[in-house]
């Protein structure tokens, strides 16, 4: 989506790929919303490295980055002799597929890819192979994302107020992101619409992330603290909640999100406001039964206990330090513990519809087709 | 409350007054948690200064304040000339009023003792009425706030969890708090019970004030973020919620209180866990018809886009930093602009019950109980 860099506002993915100089280049995250910069993945293993160290993190955004690691990793190989390739893209699979052991989507991105390279008969024609099946994994990421917000821009009519949580934006993903892609797509028919962003504590994605994809693709918007959205509601100032998801159970229409979800869709059906979820494909999981079976991570008790920001006069928008010199302060009693649950589940009577690239589903009905949402 | 000082545990009220040096003391809560001290005011100027300043804050603390101010004020006059100790006094009186202009309680507690000084026929006889005056509006605080506690301590039984919301705390009033109450009371009793203190962003004096009050009281908690509330209550981790109140219409049993008091309501209703209100008489507003007639606070968006903290290594309890050296860190999208309404209100329907100090009611028959509750 758009960036604007020194006055300049031109369109970005949050990862691509220079077949040439053969780097993977990726917006440095970890710098976000107070610094832009475009860093450069030399080779494989700094890819690999780039995504243990977050400095892109999303489903969408970190299967593609290893999709493009994996051609990087296959372009950087000289000579002819297809074994010794094929034993050194084993040891690209294997560094690229540690970089988050227990992260789904650069595995299935780079098996895709696998796939793809077999029907190349040379190193060159299966290297060939690579870069062109990596490209087309990021395109159809894309894609996707862009399919799902034309479904969901139906939502989106002039003058509502939409509340978002957390941050299922571009940045998670190549481009569109997920929460965010209605939003995108209703700007691009010019509608005019505002939005609500949830700070998102503890780790506040959506004061961060969130407010700044908005501020960069210039759509009003307002930061909240997460307490303010019932009150708004209350008050009649939100029309429409999108949130995405990390988890969709495909037989219950359960949705398992960032902590906070479930008690915006609580607040949500007593206001009678419509709630929907946005998915990408991959986050449906068709196996398991029940909500209360998906394990919920608990986080670093100092994520509660403090705020990571730039240091700052508070009356001033202006900043001190280098780029990247974020802080943690601590903000709450020292000799208290906290709990940090990182996710809640959200029962399907809560949710209006599942905004996916195929449509709008109502929750009950993903199992009903499964088929089509590529299930079995 | 208790509190431990260099390993020494002892018995503090927020604010007290020395006869003899003519001083009064307090707490300077805006060190907390950080840091204990207690300061004192020289004369009623600095004791007026300390409430502009808010090194005291909160109703029945400010109540109580004011009034010693008074008391410090008097005591400071020399001679027996009543007509101008009672201009001494207007001068007094008016200073202190206008510390905290919009707050009712410092002139309702000076209202008070002025009225008992009349009956006093010499400068000296004045001076001792205003002492005695303002040393039983402290009691009379303090013992409201111990009755209530015992009422609302039969709510809570061995092994419960307790959810709060913001600071209803000792720190709040002169001793033993309005939501904290039946805490205290329940562990004077020998209950164990648990309590998770929602953080309450966005200044967090959940986080600061309750936590602190807590870990001095020995009772065990944890503070979570406020995201987190619903999460539990889904897996079945609270058992009981109780707020504070700053204002709670006496027509029609609504109550207001601290951003997102309304949004726990809501999710407790959900559960079919009991949601409690702990309430010092002086809230009670027996005029006003509806709470949308309460107006709502819009602060200042600095609190939602940043957080105030010591800062430290966010792995260590360690800090960096003079007492009182809280910075500010700017968490948000430098460009976003944030809304930050202070106050919520919860309808009656949500509220299973209002503790005061004379009994719990239920929120609709408080204009039945006018009479008993200090209304018309």
């Amino acid at each position: 989506m758009n960036v604007t860099v020194r006055g300049k506002t031109r369109h970005y993915r949050t990862v691509t790929f220079d077949a040439e100089s053969n780097e993977v280049l990726l917006i440095e995250q970890r710098l976000l919303p107070h610094d832009f910069q475009i860093v450069a993945m030399r080779d494989f293993r700094e890819t690999a490295r780039a995504i243990t160290d977050m400095v892109v993190r999303g489903a969408g955004a970190i299967g593609a980055t290893a999709a493009y690691g994996l051609a990087q990793g296959a372009l950087a190989f000289r000579g002819s002799d297809l074994k010794r390739f094929a034993s050194h893209m084993d040891g690209v699979y294997q560094t690229l597929a540690q970089a988050r052991p227990t992260a789904v989507d650069p595995v299935n991105a780079m098996n895709t890819i696998r796939g793809l390279m077999r029907h190349g008969e040379s190193v060159s024609e299966q290297q060939a192979l690579a870069v062109a099946g990596a490209e087309e994994f990021a395109n159809e990421d894309a894609q996707h994302c862009r399919e799902l917000g034309e479904h969901g821009a139906k939502l989106i009519r002039n003058g509502m107020k939409v509340l978002t949580h957390c941050n299922a934006g571009w940045l998670a993903f190549v481009d569109y992101g997920s929460a965010t892609a209605p939003l995108y797509s209703a700007q691009e028919r010019g509608r005019t619409f505002h939005v609500f962003c949830d700070e998102t504590r503890p780790r506040c994605q959506g004061a961060t992330l969130t407010a700044w994809e908005l501020a960069q693709q210039k759509i009003p918007h307002h930061i909240i603290a997460d307490n303010a959205a019932g009150h708004l509601m209350q008050r009649g100032e939100i029309d429409l909640v999108i949130v995405g998801s990390d988890r969709t159970l495909g037989r219950t229409g359960e949705v398992a999100n960032k902590i906070g979800t479930y008690t915006k869709a609580v607040l949500a059906k007593r206001h009678g406001i419509p709630f929907y979820v946005a998915i990408p494909l991959s986050t449906i999981d068709w196996n398991l039964k029940s909500g209360f079976e998906i394990p919920i991570e608990e986080r670093d008790e100092s994520e509660v206990l403090g705020a990571w920001g730039i240091g700052t006069d508070p009356n001033s928008r202006k900043r001190s330090g280098k780029p990247g010199a974020r802080t943690y302060v601590r903000v709450a009693n020292p000799s208290s513990p906290a709990r940090n649950p990182g996710f809640d589940v959200t029962p399907a009577d809560l949710i209006t519809g599942i905004i996916t690239p195929m449509g709008i589903f109502k929750p009950r009905d993903l199992w009903k087709k499964r088929k089509e949402l590529g299930g079995f």
